[in-house]
């Protein structure tokens, strides 16, 4: 169904995107068995945000951010717009006004698949974006599209309600109904590898600490001393390293 | 006429170029009819520089930059130095020694469709660059090319002595002769921008402030609620959705 | 010789690699002749960080980050790991954990051919690494590379033990057995260098100061006045021009 | 849910599949509401092949084909193996081995989102392939994937069943459901199409036959004469331009 | 000047193209002291077409091929359509039923920097294009261009009634007032190479031909036997070499 | 050592060459471990050609082929010219000029990390190229490079009188001393395929003929029907399937 806008999509609870907002994309995306990574090629305009909100979704043509003006009545506090265009466009569909429109409904962040523009404002209003480009080219409007229907961005699924997370690393998708789910498993890799992390910062060896050795060595790797080193040069298997 | 430095070309007077400063790239761009702006493959190699002056153009072979030090020559106080090669290259045509002679002259910055080296020194000396890539690469200075003659940069038409402003978003170069209308025609946009600016952060929509309901309706923009949501479900027109 | 781990090879002595350390990648690159740089894709993660130390080379399958853990025992104090995958893969291979797990044995960096993940623990962890991209992407460990061989990382040949330095201009590796006469090649252009840049400060033309007026001419540069400036429009050489 | 294999996914009907093939991708996209086409990236490795089929899904890691060889089992005649890496793959997954394995059960051709090698041979034996690149390295079988789940190829949405058809132009997707609508609107497209060539081929201009010469001067196009021309330079409206 | 169509550009004399289709694009971008190519992105969709023709331009909006049904007017007898969007678009702005319109006037090829599709079809036409994609992405007919106005495209800048020149190895473009004096200069270059090539065939080197040993000696080119060949390893210069 | 020509080196054995060009690319990197292939970017510039041959390889300036001509005088029948620019380069630094030099030398084809021109008439001579790109832009003959010395082409390693085996899947290089081996290794995979190839043609399937369905499910494979199939939609392991 094209050229519709589709009014209150269920979004997920805003307690648990709250607390997902606690954890980094990469741990995000491991706890949720490696899915919802959107394409590296999507990057902050600015170092240092950090978000989760849920996404209203906005369908756009190439070079026209007419839809863009319509989806600013549908966001509500906590919600994040997630724009794909139809096709590739490098155009600068968003800049410091469309932002000032949607930070003054409690919008938390843009991701799209094309251009950004007014990016010195946009880093002084601190309006975390996360965009294909920086682009400073004028888009019209003239061509419909539509708002909060499922669509493609930056090669990732994304529903609206959905929870967004992004940060440095890029963003991160999670299904509306797996993010209670995600949320548990994220708060458990993060305790896992906050133990991993003391014991490294110790020294300790992950060949040690995950038990690598055995199977490294059932797989054929091999140690040899370098012929300029001092060592004896004798090749051991990765068994015999370990011991 | 290949192999010439054309000297003193006539330059935008200085005062409009100073107050074209004053507005960013997307405003001059949008205010000379969403003409001007290169390729958005020049990028600022530090966040925050935001200049305007009088193009010196500086064409140059592969991977060569003696004509750099031939434009060096030519450059005043306020000009912006405009180079591009014949074909396609990343090397490192300028750096921080090239910077510390074209300052000393009142040069206010580069833009290079290549690469430029000594990024930290560059950042610490505040010289703005905006360049293709960062690459060390060295280059020889074994073949001519010329300087102040109109040339292709970054898939722009720029000629000598035309008004180049450059900030995060990228570069916009504003023709000389056209320079005083774009000032003009800048100020008016951005006045008008500041009027809807206010009503943004009062929580005014677009669709209102610039009539949008009307004509999105007549292009056929529907809207549904979710099936998921407590609304009606009722399909509405745009217009419908309006009153 | 594949699936093998090199130890114990030959490091250039931590003297000279810290010595390097006071240049930057472009005076390096240039003082070994113009070699050594690794393609202009690999980019530093955040700003500022220059380093020198001993690769420790690591090839990995792609996507398949085992061979870090197994590199980690091999790095010793001033190391930095140098990481290629076999074919091209954007996976995040790095993270702040296996970061957490070098610093502790004085692993000055990281350099990596693929994607790298945490930029924000790795920023405020002041962890530099240089790489292709920024990618969350998790990696598996299911098949066996090779550490400390010699290998080809974004266009450049590496041996274990060559110096290595990165900045913000990107990466040059120095071979192990050159390291010393690079020093000094290094430290010769530097001091070059510094007395053109007195030179040009004070307002001096490398025209001159280089002596190029003369090769020019020779080679067939034409200066012309502009026609629509003020000057007398006659064409000279660049020989006239000097005089 | 990871790691399986869904069998017998309910296929479009053969006899709507076989018609669609008889229409170009630009034809059959534009027929569905210019949706549904992968990206460009995705060419054919040799020219003239035109196929349509229904779609086994393969999700696949990166540089390991282990779940093609799962996917073998799972075709029928009239399929069409539609494959996605979890991540960017540049890896050579499929060859001519595997196309003898498809081949032999009915399989029209494929579309992945990675390398594929053996391109001679694919060309001799007519087996049709678009791929991202062509490219010879080899895959690992370590790690498991998925057949016939819905996936993104190509910033696509494809579930199993879906028709695929392609050609010189790349591929287009159409939704099993949405088949048999696809193909009348296909017919009618064409049709209308086949009235138009008619009219261009004796001279006829769509200004004239689209009815577009009001539209542009409403829009403000103007038609002047050239200053070097021998026309009278006035300037007009296309309206005025028509009469 | 937005929003135009000039009408009856001067265009180059015919006699001159069609003599001009006799040299390839390299021939005739060297004859005209290396200028006037068009990015390597422009390749053509079918292999074996040459062709010359006399530019009709046409700056079109992203995904917007209004303006082309516009320019099929502007056409005559052996003109070649130049098309370059405003900003980057990969969207297909041609097919094979604009082709059969331009076809019927005459015209002898289109240059797009832009994609195209029908690409099977314009095959079987025989109609020769060169574009940056091919994509069967569909465009609207929204928004204004203009017709015969001076244009950047793929880096070049085009009059109308210029020279374009294409053919495996790309397009070159050869301005009206020059292409006279550069016919003259391709045949002078074709007869020198065609002297040459029947030296080189009878084993002659250009080494002697060209008298370049002399000049590579100066430069300081060394010739050694390799360690591992039968020679005696003597290190000599290339004039040396030479005796 | 740079700007240096190494006469004679040792090449590998003509006899083995030979045989290697019976076998493709993709077989020849398997053979060897998975190493040697060049970057995919490297494609041919016409499809069909299948060549095997002994390394020339030359190191280039940017823009600058002079060393190509010297290189001609060290070519003898059965070599390969390799070239790679020390930083990236899209021009055309080799035609059918240099084409008939080294074809009347007996040079089997060209791998070169830049560009290509005249491919009409160096598809008509039936002289193979792989190449970066398709470019005219010309070349100077200024500055030196070196022949015969170890090179890094496309990421790869090449040292002279390495075999170079090129087909339409791109080119892999086998190190001189490892060629013997790589044959026999090559043919025993061959024959090894050709098993394979029978028994896929008669519809045996992988999963059978490498047994691959145990490891399938001790990995965790699971086989479900799709609900909208007719099977029974039990859930099974990979090994219970296989029964």
């Amino acid at each position: 169904m094209a050229n519709v806008v589709v009014q209150n999509p269920a979004r997920a609870a805003m307690a648990t995107v709250d607390a997902l907002a606690g954890y980094g994309v990469a741990t995000v995306h491991e706890a949720q068995g490696r899915t919802g990574l959107l394409k590296p090629r999507i990057t902050p305009i600015w170092a240092g945000a950090h978000i989760a909100g849920t996404a209203v979704t906005v369908s756009v043509p190439p070079a026209d951010n007419w839809m863009l003006h319509v989806a600013v009545e549908q966001c509500r506090e906590g919600d994040v717009l997630v724009v794909a265009p139809t096709t590739r466009s490098d155009a600068g569909y968003f800049g410091e006004l469309l932002a000032t429109a949607v930070a003054a409904r409690g919008v938390r962040g843009l991701v799209i698949d094309a251009g950004c523009r007014d990016i010195a404002e946009l880093t002084q209003m601190g309006f975390p974006v996360w965009a294909r480009c920086v682009c400073a080219t004028g888009t019209v409007k003239e061509t419909l599209g539509s708002v909060n229907v499922p669509l493609v961005c930056a090669g990732q699924l994304v529903h609206p309600g959905d929870v967004v997370v992004a940060d440095d690393d890029g963003v991160v998708v999670v299904p509306r109904r797996e993010a209670d789910a995600v949320l548990v498993a994220s708060t458990a890799r993060e305790e896992k590898e906050e133990a991993s992390r003391q014991r490294y910062r110790n020294g300790e060896l992950s060949l040690d600490v995950q038990g690598m050795r055995e199977p490294l060595a059932r797989k054929g790797l091999h140690y040899v001393d370098h012929p300029e080193s001092n060592g004896a040069g004798v090749q051991q298997t990765a068994g015999e390293a370990a011991r």
